[in-house]
Formats: structure tokens, C-alpha cells, sequence
């Protein structure tokens, strides 16, 4: 069957057969136009009789808004990212924009998935798990199109981001871990120029040392499973293995887990006491049951689009960091500390006094 | 700072400085269109210095493609979607187009969402894990719009779908148990109506009613954790509680072994076999070892734009149905049969004699 590339029906049509004016089927087919429910009703009666649409694209030459955001997103196999995806999906179509996605390298080089999303004149973009270079950063606010970094910070401060505490939530671990009474701790980082891998290290040893520990080894995971097996091997096989490990995401977190348990028969948390980053789904089940800081994605998500709509909308773009409140949620596999846990709508959390 | 809609370079003027014609500039920039490499590399040298990029919104109208395909996806909390995901937008980035996502209502109804891919003229459609209406298959072939069905069948014939052989995996996790020597079988459903849970359980429960086995108890899990675990307590609070349990997917599957091994101390596989489908990355970590059929993404991925991409550039759109061939990945949540395994790849498949 011949492709039509346009429909046959036009707005004209539309508004004979519903007895109202082209300015009414318009106004119905654009969002957040004041049309009378009545007339609407007509009008999308004979639009479906018709078989007639609107030509989005068309009339994103018009309005000059393309309704659409891009999405720079990778790691599909660390839960946490899916999750936002779907977040920002369905909040974005609760607003009638629409998500393009692109997958980007996992070294982070976006340049050249940033020519194409400019290409379709995006409205606004999400950048999650890939940075932006100055050059890039500045082409956008050139270009006037808003840019969200998502769990990624910019520390030229020119761009906005949407992260939480990740310093702060490190420090807290730390302090969790020195409660239980440790001795041997251990950090399994994530791509080591990644900014949420450098606060969280940075909390993390820093509150360590700051407590007069000596013996805190830093690993390399790169939030690679592959690469976080070698390193746990590394550490387990070592003469004095770390009773207290601290990854920098749940991914590589439950692969330490596994790695420790089915290789060198290690007990959680009897031997060994594992927490990770995000709070992601497999986190929960009862297999793992990890203590992780959690990343509400809902929240997150909600902040990075209230904060793309206020710059699409009022044409200013304001670069803003916004911080998004997480708590350590605490499960199985890390020995508790004697106080400072408590219970929250049916969750464990940790809230010793001296931390507000 | 203000918003510029349309950047202030022109093709013109990229021509002169590029020191080449303009329709030169616009061959550089049309996927598919002849031009020497040399040129080419002078095209984008100068479309760099100016920051020109052309509109593919306004190109579509012109060339009546958006160079976009609508995805249609939900359950991203089952591992298998987020693979499925990554593997489109790359395969579709290859050939330069680009994915604009919607996320389905879990009760499949695609009808709003489908209004709204249309208003991007989009140039095909992927539907996963959702069904389309014949109402609207129809409305697909009359606009010329190529859809594809991911992981869903179309019992009508009229739209294109890839998939795995659904029943006959099922036949053969049916046949490995039997194999296994268990004695009393459950299965636990998806979705009732969707066509993948419809196969695999008329080819395991077939299958088993062949051999004359009577105790197959069936339960819904309908993908979801919840429902899931309510029928596997349902199912180990029996009197005589099943030793093979086949769950439609992974995502059930594992669920399945944690309230068996956390809320019932259950042992796996020594006091009860547990099989999924779709081999996701959880189900090959060392806490669930789980025994699966395999979908293999990349191959579905491929077989999925493949299909496509004929369908867009013949402009002709005759359905087809592929059937892409997965296998039984054999790990350790379910007790082997002595005969029958044989190790490929690094792997473990059962592949008896009798069945080819």
C-alpha cells in the first residue's frame, strides 16, 4: 500500500463537519489553548470520524516548539536508569512533550549525539550519565535551548543539574559503617572523573580519615560489572580483606555481593558489610537486600522537568544546581550500629542525632 | 539569555565558506546522499566554525520523513525492556534515525498514546509489551506507517511482529522438567489475553497433559512483583506445594525464588525447580543462577529495524511475521536431567536428541 505522507483531511474539513470555526479545531489541538469542552468534543468527534490529526511537526515550525525533549542516557543495565527514563517519559507527556532518546557512549562522549538532537531543534535536554563540554554548553545557551545534567554536576556551574547530596550521603555511610564498628573499609569507585563518583568518594574517605582510619583501600569499578568482579577479587584475595565496602552504585554493589558470597564464601553481613548508591528495584529483594543511599527518582525527575518547562518557557535560561533530599535506607547487608536507625513509613532509615 | 529558534546560519553561507555549492551543503547533510569525501569534509569544517546545523523538522516536510520511529514500551522494571531499549536506539541511531519514546499503560491500551506518535508522522512504529486494536492496524496501513509488533503477536495477520517461538520454548522447558523428573508442575501466567503468555502456556501445559502428567496448577502472576508474590505463597502454602514451577518471564521467576527461599526456606533446586523466560542480565547473577529461555535482543533488535526500514523505503508495507530462534539457557535454579545438556559457547543448552 502507497505511503500518504500527509493525510488527506484538513482542519477545514474538520470544522464543517463539527460545525464550528478552523480556529476551534485549532485551538483543540493545541495544547493548553481555551476551547469549551462542548466544542471540543465536536471537534474531536469529527477529527476521529476523518481520521484527521494535527501535524505536530508542522506546527512546531509555527510555534516555533517542537514539544520535544532529547534524552542522553546509558547504563541501561544499572536499573536506576531505566527507572528515570519512565519517570521522565510519562512527566513529560503528562505535559504533551515527547521524549527522543539517544544512548550515549559510556566514555561519556556525547558531541556527536549532540549534533543530531540540535538537528530536530529540540525544546529542551536531559543529559543523564554523560557530562557536556564547555564548547557544547555554551553552543546550547547560544542556541537558547535549556539543559538539564541528570545525576551529573557541572562544575563550571554554566549548566543546570539535578542531583542529591552525594557528598553529604557518603559522609553519612561512613558514619553508619564506623557505628557498626568496622575496621577495614574499602571504596569501589565509579568512573574516576565522574562527579558523582568524586563527592562520593570525597564524603566517604574523608569523613573516614577525618575519624583517624587509616586502612580504607579505593578500587576501580567504573559502574562496570566486569571490571567491579576483578576489583572485588582483588580485595577478597588480599591478606586482610575489608570487613566494611561502600560502592559507589548499587550495580556494582550487588556484584560484590555476589562476588563475595558465591566465590569466597562469604557471609552478609556477618564477614563483610556491602552498601551501595541509588536505592534501585533489585536492591529490595530479599536476595540482596541492600543498604543504599536512595536517589528518589520520582523527585528527581520532577525537578528536572519543572526546571527545563521554567526555562523553555519563560525563553530565560537561569543555570540553577538543584539538590534533591535522599536518605540511607537501610536493609541487610550492612551490620547496624547499635542507635541512629529508625523506622519511617514502613522503611529502616538511618538518623543518628548528631547529623540533621 | 533569549531564544533563537532558528540559528542564524544558513546553508549559503556555510557554501561560501566552505568554498562549495549549496546543494553540496545539503547532500552532506542527507543520509544516503552522494558526495566526495573531500567535500564533505569541507562542508562540516565550515559548518563547524559557524555552528551551522540543518533542520531535520524542516527537512521532513520537504522529504516527507521525520526520520523518527515511535516505541511504545512498558514494564521497565522487567530487565528484559531496558535491553530491548538500548538496543533500538542504537541500531536506529546506525542507520540515522532516532526513537521517540511513549511509555504504555500496563493494561496495554496504546489508543491516546497512538494519536499523539501520529502527530509526528512518524516513519514506523515499534509496539512492545502493548497490542494494537485492528481499529488502529487499520489506521496504520491507510496512513502507510510501518508498524512493528516487539515480543507480541498479532493473532489478525495484519501487523508485522518478532518474536521468539514462544510455544515451542515452553514445550521444551516442559520436556527439561519432565527430564528433571518432578512431579507436580505450576505455571505462572502474564497478562492472561497477551499473545507470549497465551503460547507459553498452551506449549507447557500441552506438553506435560502429552505425558499424562494431571498436577499442573496454573496462577497469575500478570508481570507484576505483587501479584507474583501473592501466588507463589498461594502456591508453596499448599498441601502439596509444586516442585517445578515455570514463570512466564524472569522478572516473575525471581520473585518466585525469593519467596520461596526467604518467606518458605525453600532450597532451590533441591526441593523445588524454578524456569523463566527471556534470559535478562539478573537472571545470570550467582544469587539466582536462573535457569531460562532465551530471547536474544540483539538478533530480535535487528530483525525488528530490518523489517522496517523495507517497509519505509519500499513504501510497501506487507506484514510479516519473524520468528527469531532463542534457547534454553541452562544454569542452576532448576534440577538437570542426565542427559540432554551440552555446553556451547560457555554456556549451558539443553538440546535432547528428540527434540531438533
Amino acid at each position: 500500500m502507497k505511503r500518504k505522507t500527509f493525510g488527506p483531511v484538513t482542519s477545514q474539513q474538520v470544522a464543517q463537519i463539527a460545525g464550528v470555526s478552523q480556529s476551534a479545531v485549532s485551538r483543540t489541538f493545541t495544547p493548553g489553548a481555551s476551547i469549551s469542552p462542548a466544542t471540543r468534543e465536536k471537534v474531536l468527534k469529527a477529527a476521529r470520524e476523518l481520521g484527521y490529526r494535527p501535524n505536530a511537526i508542522a506546527r512546531s515550525l509555527n510555534t516555533a516548539r517542537s514539544r520535544i525533549v532529547g534524552v542522553v542516557m546509558s547504563y541501561f543495565d544499572n536499573q536506576f536508569y531505566p527507572q528515570v527514563l519512565e519517570a521522565l517519559a510519562q512527566k513529560l507527556d503528562e505535559l504533551n512533550y515527547h521524549l527522543l532518546l539517544f544512548v550515549g557512549d559510556r566514555d561519556g562522549n556525547v558531541d556527536r549525539i549532540f549534533d543530531q538532537i540540535m538537528q530536530y531543534r529540540v525544546d529542551g535536554i536531559v543529559l543523564a550519565s554523560v557530562s557536556l563540554s564547555i564548547e557544547l554548553s555554551e553552543e546550547c545557551l547560544a542556541a537558547g535551548i535549556p539543559v538539564v545534567l541528570f545525576n551529573r554536576d557541572d562544575e563550571n556551574g554554566i549548566v543546570s543539574s539535578v542531583n542529591t547530596d552525594n557528598e553529604a550521603a557518603a559522609r553519612q555511610i561512613a558514619e553508619f559503617l564506623l557505628a557498626g564498628e568496622h575496621q577495614r573499609f574499602a571504596y569501589v569507585a565509579g568512573i574516576a572523573d565522574s562527579s558523582v563518583n568524586i563527592a562520593r568518594q570525597a564524603g566517604f574517605v574523608s569523613t573516614l580519615r577525618s575519624k583517624g582510619v587509616e586502612d580504607i583501600r579505593v578500587v576501580q569499578g567504573n559502574y562496570d560489572a566486569q571490571q567491579t568482579s576483578r576489583a572485588a577479587r582483588e580485595l577478597f584475595s588480599s591478606p586482610q580483606p575489608p570487613d566494611a565496602i561502600f560502592a559507589a552504585n548499587d550495580h556494582m554493589a550487588l556484584t560484590v555481593m555476589d562476588i563475595a558470597r558465591y566465590e569466597f564464601g562469604l557471609r552478609i553481613p556477618d564477614d563483610l558489610s556491602v552498601i551501595g548508591y541509588d536505592d534501585t528495584g533489585p536492591s529490595g529483594w530479599p536476595s540482596y537486600a541492600l543498604t543504599s543511599a536512595s536517589q528518589p527518582v520520582d523527585e528527581m525527575v520532577s525537578a528536572t522537568v519543572a526546571l527545563l518547562m521554567k526555562q523553555i518557557e519563560s525563553e530565560n535560561i537561569e543555570p540553577e544546581q538543584l539538590v534533591v533530599k535522599g536518605a540511607l535506607i537501610v536493609r541487610h547487608s550492612a551490620r547496624r550500629p547499635r542507635s541512629g536507625v529508625i523506622e519511617k513509613d514502613g522503611l529502616s532509615l538511618f538518623q543518628p542525632q548528631e547529623v540533621e
